[in-house]
């Protein structure tokens, strides 16, 4: 069976930045992959499954969150206007012992209604009690790469319990899932920690997502105790001999930038977290001149406040033209390769997904460039960077399969999940200091 | 007659930046002004005219954009990566060489439907050809304070052309529309010309709307050249005797700051532009210590691109945080307090609008929460500095009446507009430098 998208935009970006826009395009998708892209004919071919009148709507690979916290959607808004040390420990880390199993069921189902609506088709996520993510993932038809958080004081059994998560759901759901061992940070794990999460990511044949140099006093504060920066010790542990997604490599040094040129690690850049929080502009314009692999991600809804990949990708291109003061860096076509081609090599899928070409999996959005904030339309790609919505996405198709279509959800029950979410509303925003899970020292 | 809004939250903020939102309350409109905000009854009042049933939406002032030159929308996307000296030189100035009347006309009601869909119920704009952009207005049914921008190269005949604008307009359209001497900058202006502006806005009993200080850059050159700052020639000229709305003061140093804190002149502050050009962060965090207006703008759509001011906002407090390094800096009460009676200062109406309170200006908006990116609603205040999108306003009420309801414009023809400037296309997109209107040297 077939699904044809007819009369499309359609939006193509080499690696190196190179755009172009293909305008009166016919897209046939062929179970869960494009077949081809091609100019549109008079009439439907014969065959034809499903159609998609696009009428000039803008055909694009569907945006990639490279790292997120989903589930922590219930905690939105709980923790504004504070320190990266108080919202880990006056806010964040209370919070979250509150947190029960079907919490970040719900809550992965809420984050994903959020990101199934702002053309998001594929997350890279990072948090607790990850089977009932997985399960969530399954249902609501979207891709996923999903690691099981663990702090090195929940010692080596809690390892082999997330490398057992990862066994059960690599490759679940049609092929829509991949899991990664997900150690929290080398300021939470300990050496042997990570040496464990390692040897059983390379068992498993997955990668490893993981948080480090979060910021420029992290990495300070770890050459001053070890002697080498936190990237280093990563290497030096053999973690980034592993694909390895690195959150958020804000403080990466000159050298740990050259290290990660020559490693499988890809960056995931979550810059509406690092301004919230002031942690530092990251050095995303001078990564990319060495080659590192860079994504784009929203962190979770309690700094970012949002899950909208729009938003990240706007941001990072300002903030690097306004950071290196050089308005030409970080132009339409590399921000917009970034959004597409980067972001999927950092999740794993570099070719797979991240482009609208043949032979790749059908993770596409239709975008809607008939609003009034983006007439008239003198350049596509520019509106995509600077005027484009999460709300102007209508249609999303996953693996092939419309889970969105012109703005209607067709997986996600979306009124019962807001109604389950808003149950626990009391119980989820209580916060006791005393009660947290970690404490934040680096 | 009268107006009510049922069932609504509504938001109030206290200059100082104190907030609380009221539930299930009803607003009260009498002609053009709040008459009352109470909680709500279990009936309609017998003499309601109109009704409005807010369902728990979020009634709040209407945003006001306090710096834009709104007609330049026919440009958005013609000027990108581009360095200020070459947005200038080699893609604004040479284009506007293109513009012709009906440009300005048809451009600002395109300017008006984005703004009016994203809640901006008053524009303070700063353009050319100005009588067909208050025409637009009267139409549109917004609030605007306009400016006719002018060159000290045109000579002060065409002060005068734009002091018989004022004079026309200012009261006009029902009270709706102030008018402001717009002189471009110190840059393009010499000190004669600057004077005459001064002499003929004090007549009219009007202010002035100038660029100043756009850069740390410009602050530079313009010491090295004269000795002072661009906005103590301003003073010195008495141009800060006048009420006056700044646009940019990046490089506001702090010796201005303690200036402007004594003079009757406020700061539109559009962080947008400064990014995407890499112009430097505005000192606002210091102004506000210091007790100096600042409201929101846009800027153009060619800088921006788009006119959308609870991005402005957004980014003002991002940027802020990050660029302090204090997180705690620009709380969400101090941005709503600054998004509200701060640019209706700002704009020279910081008795009439800004608030929802008895005896301001009906200029409302009812925002809807309900979305899935703002779900749980732990924080009214934070979804809307950090979540909110300009899609999420329903309803937009100006000067009493509703222009827009349910994202349905009630006074102006969309399509219309979108056809008339799409006419002009191809002739609005050339550019040839040499036909620059003006040259930037400062």
């Amino acid at each position: 069976m077939s699904l044809i998208i007819r009369n499309a935009r359609v939006l193509q970006t080499t690696p190196a930045g190179e755009m172009r826009i293909l305008d009166q395009q016919e897209v046939v998708i062929r179970g869960n992959a494009i077949e081809s892209v091609r100019p549109a004919t008079a009439a439907p071919p014969p065959d034809a499954g499903e159609i998609i009148e696009a009428n000039g709507q803008l055909l694009m690979p569907g945006l990639i969150n490279c790292h997120s916290h989903v589930p922590m959607v219930i905690f939105r808004g709980l923790a504004e206007d504070v320190s990266l040390e108080k919202w880990f420990n006056e806010y964040m880390w209370p919070l979250e012992s509150n947190l029960q199993e079907e919490d970040v069921y719900w809550g992965m189902l809420l984050g994903l209604v959020e990101m199934i609506e702002a053309g998001v088709t594929c997350v890279a996520d990072h948090y607790f009690f990850m089977d009932r993510a997985a399960e969530a993932v399954r249902q609501a038809g979207t891709r996923a790469a999903l690691g099981w958080a663990v702090f090195g004081s929940q010692g080596v059994a809690m390892l082999d319990r997330t490398a057992e998560f990862c066994r059960k759901w690599q490759g679940a759901a049609d092929g829509r899932l991949t899991t990664w061992m997900a150690p929290h940070a080398p300021y939470t794990c300990d050496d042997d920690f990570l040496r464990g999460a390692r040897d059983r990511a390379a068992d498993l044949g997955v990668g490893i997502h993981i948080h480090v140099a979060e910021t420029r006093g992290q990495t300070e504060a770890h050459v001053q105790k070890r002697g080498i920066t936190p990237i280093r010790l990563l290497d030096d542990l053999g973690i980034l001999k592993l694909p390895t997604i690195l959150a958020h490599a804000v403080g990466a040094t000159d050298d740990d930038i050259r290290l990660l040129a020559d490693r499988p690690a890809g960056v995931a850049h979550c810059p509406k977290t690092y301004l919230k929080l002031a942690m530092g502009i990251a050095p995303v314009h001078a990564m990319r001149r060495a080659g590192v692999a860079v994504g784009l991600g929203t962190d979770g809804a309690v700094s970012n406040n949002t899950l909208d990949v729009w938003e990240s990708m706007r941001l990072m291109a300002l903030t690097q033209k306004e950071a290196t003061g050089a308005p030409e860096n970080l132009a339409l076509g590399e921000t917009l390769a970034i959004a597409t081609r980067g972001s999927a090599r950092v999740v794993g899928l570099g070719d797979r997904i991240g482009a609208v070409e043949p032979g790749r999996l059908a993770d596409l959005i239709l975008v809607d460039l008939d609003g009034a904030h983006h007439q008239p339309l003198h350049s596509v790609p520019a509106s995509l960077v600077y005027a484009a919505r999460a709300s102007d996405v209508r249609t999303v198709i996953v693996n092939g399969r419309v889970i969105m279509r012109d703005r209607h959800l067709l997986t996600l029950d979306k009124a019962e999940i807001f109604r389950q979410v808003n149950r626990s509303l009391e119980r989820l925003s209580r916060r006791t200091p005393a009660s947290r899970i970690q404490v934040y020292r680096p």
